[in-house]
């Protein structure tokens, strides 16, 4: 603890002895996947029952100790980045699976189940839990409930606060809750599981989460389209969704996302075209028109390559995970390309075409290190404003965390933001759960 | 205006001065289809635009006068009941549909929009919005919502929330507001938008709300399956489901009920049975096990009259749309058997299997009016509790409103409860805003 101040180090002597559990300081659960450095925590729980989690925070919120909670910190917004001293609960050790219930199609878990890990059990009960964010072999599930993650398969299936029917935890001051359960449909009292879902760490800490479960699709079949341009890419999905084709995955890429991938993977290429788009299907009619070849998982790789080889490419990159409405994405691709070339920063942007959430990634190329940093700033503004001029978010599934908060004010007013604050005061009136996250 | 009290005429007088639209005092803008009574309103405010709203809430918020806001006044709890003299918004005049945008599989609508008109108008498009409570040829879209309401489809596709994109509306203090749109994912913020679903008008008044939609399925067919018990129809449904059946409904009615129907409508009659199942599927595969059999879409006609036949039969009766567990149901038939032996009491139960919300009927029958009157709290307390002890809860998809928020403690703890009534505060200080309601 050599970083640590006295009153810190005389407080983890205190906790010590309070909660049984270990607790270490250590400066590796200070940072999440955003560049920020965080600050290093004085204290690291890890609990491994509720009860460990309700004596920390009765603690904490005595002392008015600032208290992040954090998964496996695959967020990239900072959500999980220590902003200030205080103690870290680091959730990775209460992953217990406690019930898969095939007959009330739920399942129950503590928060620090690795998605991937959740998925597997699920799916060899003959179920299914669709949310399926890129990191889903190294995030945990309740990273994902506190930041109401996506991914591919949301455009069918929804988002992760789709599924979740019901939230135990604690709240600030230590009292324990339980919101819903089991039970499918409730529509008891203000909705405070939702209020929950995506708040960031902000207004309690989540213990254990019911989600609801889905029968498993039988086949799973993966076509690729080729396009003359991203408008006909979208026009070509239009058509399928309105001839009752409703695919579980839409992912779109352009010419360039290909090329780069290339460039790093020669053995990755595609037939030529301007625009791609991947169709998964996993529910009949699996007939797609002319337009449409099947094509074998393998696309899926080229997908995944598409952010590692724009990193090694563009040397630096800034990724912003804006949302437009589906039908403005071939405005939002024309209207970047101005702001690219008018910027001379080369601007990319793939995603998921069907819900309209495009990862859009800026890169450094060929300039400077320090026109980079002069400009970051100025060049994000520009691509998450446009986002917004069209109808759009400033973040589609990664929350706002540290990164984002600067963009609030062009999605909320004034009053907005206040009652923010005062919900927020509400759940926790010391301010001690994540400070200096989203507002 | 002749039972208003001098202060209440004075406001009129200025309120038709600053609001340009139809003020009337009247009486019939006072009840739900509760048995409440309510308040007559000393002013009946029908907005025809959001300008109208922000005038009547800055003038009731400056004199600190309640407001309660209503569409149909279909609900069955008493959200839309006037609990005090103040001003009632009734939105029916607010009934334009905005937009029905294809592209953006959207529509935009104003609140006072009668659902059904809004399913034809959808469906003329080729598209489809699934939520379809029971009163939906009455009930208007903004009720829906600040009910979040939801009816047999829900079990597929998700209840009313599940469709919300985008609410604009007005805060209690006369601030207008637009939170979402058409856009899809969206992670900004505290989700406000979720928090107003459902809230009753406790959190602020929606002048439009944007929907999403989705294709609209190319046939629907009906079956019938018949059980010797309540756990075998479970057991049917599950069953199905586990082989990757997907019912856009299915209803549960047992023996009683199926009698109830057919001594008032003798031509009504079902083959004998103890347990029905309806189940509608709305896309492949159509072919269903040799336990049901196809029949038409009369069936609904034998399940839409259970209600009234209850009604008919029970000379007076109450109804509760408690929602368990989905597997426990046929436990919750069973010991509601039991209670309704011990009281002496007829109770019944249908409604929808596959999500675990059933109607609980109470019929007085034969007891005194007397009787019934003092014993009905007591029944009503008894069918809410055994709910809650299987994991259930108290509101399915009615709401709280008046009649129920004597259960709420049932669901919730003094802190979930004071941190329901500081978000209130935030939303609303003056606290104008359907007072008295779900608190």
């Amino acid at each position: 603890m050599p970083n640590s101040p006295p009153w810190v180090i005389a407080l983890l002597e205190q906790l010590r002895h309070c909660v049984e559990t270990d607790i270490v300081c250590r400066g590796d659960n200070q940072q999440d996947r955003s560049a920020l450095e965080g600050h290093p925590p004085g204290i690291v729980v890890f609990p491994t029952q509720q009860a460990d989690v309700i004596k920390t925070l009765l603690f904490a919120n005595q002392h008015g100790i600032p208290v992040v909670t954090r998964g496996a910190g695959t967020g990239t917004t900072g959500g999980a980045v220590s902003a200030t001293d205080g103690i870290v609960i680091n959730l990775s050790r209460m992953n217990r699976i406690i019930e898969i219930d095939t007959k009330n199609h739920c399942i129950v878990v503590e928060p620090g189940v690795i998605l991937e890990t959740l998925h597997q059990a699920v799916e060899s009960s003959g179920l299914f839990y669709p949310p399926d964010p890129a990191s889903l072999s190294e995030c945990t599930i309740g990273g994902n409930v506190a930041e109401n993650a996506g991914g591919p398969r949301c455009l069918k299936y929804g988002v992760t606060g789709d599924y979740v029917r019901g939230l135990s935890g604690v709240y600030a001051d230590g009292q324990p809750f339980k919101l819903g359960g089991k039970l499918l449909k409730n529509v008891a009292g203000l909705d405070l599981i939702h209020l929950l879902i995506g708040s960031e760490g902000t207004l309690g800490v989540i213990t254990e989460i019911t989600l609801s479960l889905i029968p498993l699709p039988q086949e799973r079949r993966v076509f690729l389209g080729q396009f003359a341009s991203t408008q006909l890419a979208i026009d070509g999905l239009h058509t399928l969704r309105m001839t009752g084709v409703c695919p579980s995955a839409a992912e779109f890429m352009d010419r360039r996302c290909v090329e780069a991938v290339r460039s790093r993977h020669p053995d990755m290429s595609l037939p030529d075209a301007d625009a791609y788009l991947i169709i998964e299907l996993d529910s009949p009619p699996f007939s797609l028109p002319d337009l449409f070849t099947e094509t074998g998982p393998e696309i899926w790789t080229i997908r995944r390559s598409i952010s590692p080889a724009l990193k090694a490419i563009g040397i630096e990159k800034m990724s912003h995970d804006i949302t437009v409405p589906p039908a403005q994405i071939a405005n939002y691709m024309t209207q970047l390309a101005i702001i690219s070339e008018e910027t001379g920063f080369i601007m990319l942007a793939y995603g998921h075409l069907g819900d309209g959430n495009l990862h859009v990634n800026i890169l450094r190329g060929t300039h400077s290190t320090e026109e980079w940093r002069s400009q970051k700033e100025n060049l994000e503004t520009r691509v998450v404003e446009l986002a917004v001029s069209m109808g759009g978010t400033i973040t589609g599934e990664h929350g706002i965390g540290l990164t984002k908060k600067r963009f609030m004010p062009l999605m909320f007013s004034d009053t907005d933001i206040a009652i923010m604050r005062s919900i927020k005061k509400a759940f926790d009136p010391n301010g001690i759960l994540n400070p200096g996250k989203i507002f």
